[in-house]
């Protein structure tokens, strides 16, 4: 169930974004690359659901809404990036074994 | 690139159940529920080129493979299971926002 949330790539990069402080609707649109306005706001919805972000809107012409971690978001953002830092440190070797994996691959007719 | 991988729910589970050590093909497909043995089969694939496990064949008959992780593999495993026992601490916090939020949600015309 959670695992769902986390394992929902686009969560993980809202998530992402929202470390540094509370974010507009459209920046996270701008900001994300290939995400869609409908996927940007269903994701935000079920963040919110689960108690993740919370929403605040402010009464702007047009009206401006705003996305910031709570608490409980705070602690996951923090165990997911140990995964992006992961990601970081070992893409070299990711590469290296893919490699190695598709020469082997290229030279066996199994 | 990484990040699919991690976002990869089956590609999670895989390599949480081989942090205990190595497992034969036909255990994961048991111990995983709802994966398919084109999935699994697929998804070990995918872990294998990546260089996260290992996989070796014994001359049984029928023949057995297994899979085990690789010292990268452990890494991951180990920043992976991080959000394992985030989801398990915080499961209730989650389940109480998402009633309240379904409350308000429930009240709310918009």
């Amino acid at each position: 169930m959670v695992l769902d949330r986390i394992a929902d790539k686009w969560a993980v990069l809202i998530l992402d974004r929202l470390r540094d402080g509370p974010v507009r609707f459209n920046h996270l649109r701008r900001d994300i690359k290939g995400i869609s306005q409908k996927v940007l706001s269903q994701t935000l919805k079920k963040l919110e659901r689960d108690g993740l972000l919370s929403r605040a809107v402010f009464p702007t012409v047009p009206v401006t809404v705003e996305y910031a971690l709570t608490p409980l978001g705070r602690t996951l953002t923090d165990a997911v990036a140990a995964i992006a830092h992961w990601a970081e440190r070992n893409m070299e070797a990711v590469l290296a074994a893919q490699a190695a994996y598709d020469a082997r691959a290229g030279g066996d007719p199994g």
